[in-house]
């Protein structure tokens, strides 16, 4: 840790610092330079609390040199790492396309929803039983009865179920229908508890970014997994909030190559809710291939305008079809497959 | 709601939104104008899904025309709700401070703390039991140990304890502990299975604003609080995130007189988490008061430079004292007491 | 426009309105609901001040339902336009990467930029003589006399010279020295007096986006060219400011497939600027391309260790080249050239 | 300076940065860290490029350690600039309120305007003549014309005119008419040559924050003015944007604390524009005063209803007088007099 001392800072405040230092078992380097005195800790400096040493008299500001993720780091960590979902491969050279509705609402949904999704040549399914919805007023998931359902649909295609998990106390469930793929969800990303709870068990677990998280908020929420144990980390991209009004959030397409070179974890995107509408889902989609993304995340409704959520964003089984075709020929060109 | 149709839109595709309004029990008023045709649903607009709308061939956007709130809302509840805490009005004339640590350390930390808080005038205090912390290596609280020393610190001064909830499973013990006012934190604002919970009791609660969270949004967090039963809701401003990194957050000033007119409900300010640096807070707190805020949440700490977390960001108990004095004048300069 | 009334707005107020939109040359339609009054003004809502009639008593809020730009608005004009530079076409099926340094520095530095670029395959040269520099004390580019050196190092591999204008009262050196493209640059997006300059000449002019200029507000700002008489615009998206800190700006590639939607002008992306580090360009170049995007605006330099401004986020001559063979491919994928 | 070097980085490396670190005059300290080498660079930092030291291997970041500004920091100038404008003192322990209407409109609207400003206690007074407008449709304003009207309703109240500047050719009309107090907008915080014109002339400069400038930008913009020669520099803080809708902006309260300890320089507060509607400027502006701001902007119009330009957010006559009342006592209650 860098710890810059204002320019009035006296011989007792630098001694002070350095006192503060050596407490937690660090040594300290002083340079006088010519405006500031800069104090530099030498020694695991994760262990030094930046707002104690922020709070002592004469510091003006420090930073921290090393990053505070650990396990989730690529430094520590070189090659990529591949999570495996009943066999397909999520990492790898080969990219992932990840559909299906917003929400589970009756078994012929479900069951139309998987033939299309692998009729399009996607290899796993998402829909949601347990829906986060911003009014108390609408509808909220079927629920446990939802997973049912979407088991019973996706086992035809041997589809790898992926759905959303909102509160710990519903991880029983989800264990006992043993889902496939968990989903931590924008607005849970920073529920530590949630995130303790699925690192102890051993399911791949998509962590959605909070709409205004930092990436490093994000990878130490993926270290917060990893820490309980569990390695089997997908993140996943939706956008981010902006002053931008056109579209719901600006898909942060910068974020793929930033994280591929902080973490050896697979990174993938949901073009559905970065955008919000469907017509702009194709783009987004190639963007985020083209960019490195390892897979995506898509919505997709057998009758989008019957759709009881996010109507408006949901392909058509057409349009999904259409677009594999073009994501194959956008993996080729950076030499990946589809 | 209106829903505008694109300029191309033909008489199929408007008699398709028609169709839909009606199928919702709304009424259609078609208004034909020069470069788009508007439609108006006329009836209980709460009923129709605007995504669904969207979705629809033909439509170019759709807008609601009312609020989706409605139980915390100023329209239907035109007088100031007053919520009562032990005999303390919070959203009356006189403003309230709760101050105290960011978290309980130790039981003379609280004694110390609960003296001076109670010394500096104030009525309520604050102090974490449980912590979020964005790094899973972080102190995080001394669970329900902490609420036993927080309430025999507090009970010696007749202070209400104030303290936050991350997760429904704790609500129990938060219960047997009788904590007096629940703190729903910035990171749980959208956390709608932990709003329902607090929903269904009888205790108040403090909902901060999420750390990006719109005006709207954060009026329906608590709407899901207040559909459950619980309307004793406060509002806790405490800065939201933008590209400004000079300081941690932007304290939202003008949310203070938005939520006046769109809830009846009472509106505090963090200013300590606002700013994140303690000589910040000051001016922050002044300023908090004079847009009309119903009090503040402070932090304050016995020795600042020794806390466990927040240390930078802390009061020390002469800094609080000193404070009160010119916001009891600020106060008064509004026709308020403190 | 749509005028929303308040839940309490009386006859007299709605008569107000209505009497007001008569004053502007429009008719009323008035639609009364059962919680709100809904008044729509038939006609060219344009003449309508949206202020006015927000300051109204009893109105609650009002909306534009057409769009405030109109000769860049690809719903009057459905065609894509395409702008010739010299010959070279920008905006057809062929897409177009313009590359060189941030800025002209010396005559030896121009002529090999100039020869790579050539070599890269890239048709078209940028290079700054005019800089806007954060700093009073950095340094300012070598005005006239870069673009000189500009335009005796691009004439040899007949290289249109990109370069940008900062001020009107530079406009006519601009015009004697026959630059090819004037660049208007991020903080000048609403420099309105230079706009209506540059729309008084017959010269492309890539209009940057302002570091949080709204989708709207930026091609009112192209309107501003378009309305003086110069259609040959072109917008270039360059990462808009957002709360990350990791990187300089976010490039919004949602703004592609928007843009494209909205104007009938082309579209194209500055990866250097959005990123901020040379090594992000490529993953940002290839997902611009892939979304749609008619070209690149890239930054390249001979030895960027020793660019005098930008030095981490140039690209070498072989970086350069190697991402032109990857794009080429991308460009294929979705059906063009380049 | 100090410079990371990332985790494999070699001697080679480490070398390569302390020779760049010499070339430019300054001197090298290497700490070797268990995890990093840091190297601290030594002697006047103004003087090094952090793109060029970033752009060189084996590093991983840079930070400056002082400040960028320098005749505008508190740092080297401790006591309190006070701004002479006609004798009235801006930046002292007397708050000033400058008042007016948003648009020079006509000779008995300003006439009017000019009356009421002085009646309610104001000292100097606002107007614009050119108008910074999204739209090219919209009304510009009256130019120099409107120059003429304000100065003959200005001076019988001996009242000081504040107008904006655009452009840098319209500088010798503002010189000509004798314009009190030049202010620079928001759009224009970064047009460098218009700072550089201000720069060189001895009036006193309102400056804007830009919408979305960081307070370190904005103090360099200020520099900038400085560096030609004029520290007659005054900030105005107008409110930035973010993600929220429900108002246009969000007034950055926050900026007056850390600008009064950042600059000498004055700061005041433009509560009209921040938040865009009349009824909120009550509490903004006690809120700005409460915070430390050494005045306000205000927008007032004889009748709001028929203004030409911001209608919405102009207040009454009667509303000004009322607010004068409060802010009174607020600047009373921290010491401060109106």
């Amino acid at each position: 840790m860098i710890i810059v001392m204002n320019n009035g800072a006296n011989e007792e405040q630098i001694d002070g610092v350095v006192k503060k230092i050596k407490e937690f078992g660090l040594e300290a380097n002083i340079s006088r330079g010519t405006e500031r005195t800069v104090i530099g800790a030498i020694g695991d400096e994760r262990k030094l609390d930046q707002e104690l040493i922020d709070a002592l008299p004469g510091v003006e500001q420090s930073m921290h040199i090393v990053k505070p993720y650990k396990i989730v780091a690529r430094e520590w960590h070189k090659q990529d790492s591949i999570v495996d979902i009943m066999g397909i491969k999520l990492g790898g050279n080969q990219v992932q396309i990840i559909a299906g509705p917003c929400s589970v609402e009756t078994q012929p949904q479900m069951d139309a929803a998987a033939q299309y999704v692998h009729e399009a040549g996607c290899r796993l399914m998402r829909g949601g039983a347990f829906k986060p919805r911003t009014s108390p007023y609408a509808f909220q998931g079927h629920g446990e009865e939802g997973l049912t359902m979407f088991r019973k649909a996706a086992e035809r295609y041997n589809l790898p179920m992926v759905t959303e998990l909102m509160d710990a106390r519903q991880l029983e469930t989800f264990m006992k229908h043993d889902v496939d793929v968990i989903q931590i969800g924008t607005r849970s990303m920073q529920n530590f508890d949630l995130l303790k709870e699925v690192g102890r068990i051993n399911k791949p677990v998509i962590l959605k970014r909070g709409m205004s998280a930092t990436i490093s908020e994000w990878l130490m929420a993926a270290e917060y997994i990893a820490a309980g144990g569990n390695h089997n980390i997908i993140f996943c991209e939706r956008g981010i909030r902006t002053f931008e009004t056109y579209y719901r959030n600006v898909l942060d397409v910068t974020a793929i190559p930033v994280l591929k070179k902080e973490t050896h974890l697979p990174v993938i995107v949901d073009p559905s809710h970065a955008g919000g509408k469907a017509w702009m889902v194709p783009a987004l989609s190639r963007a985020a291939i083209a960019a490195g993304a390892d897979g995506l995340l898509v919505e997709m409704h057998p009758t989008p305008c019957e759709a009881w959520c996010d109507a408006d964003q949901a392909l058509t089984p057409q349009e999904l079809k259409d677009l594999m075709g073009t994501l194959g020929m956008i993996a080729n060109a950076i030499g990946r497959t589809l």
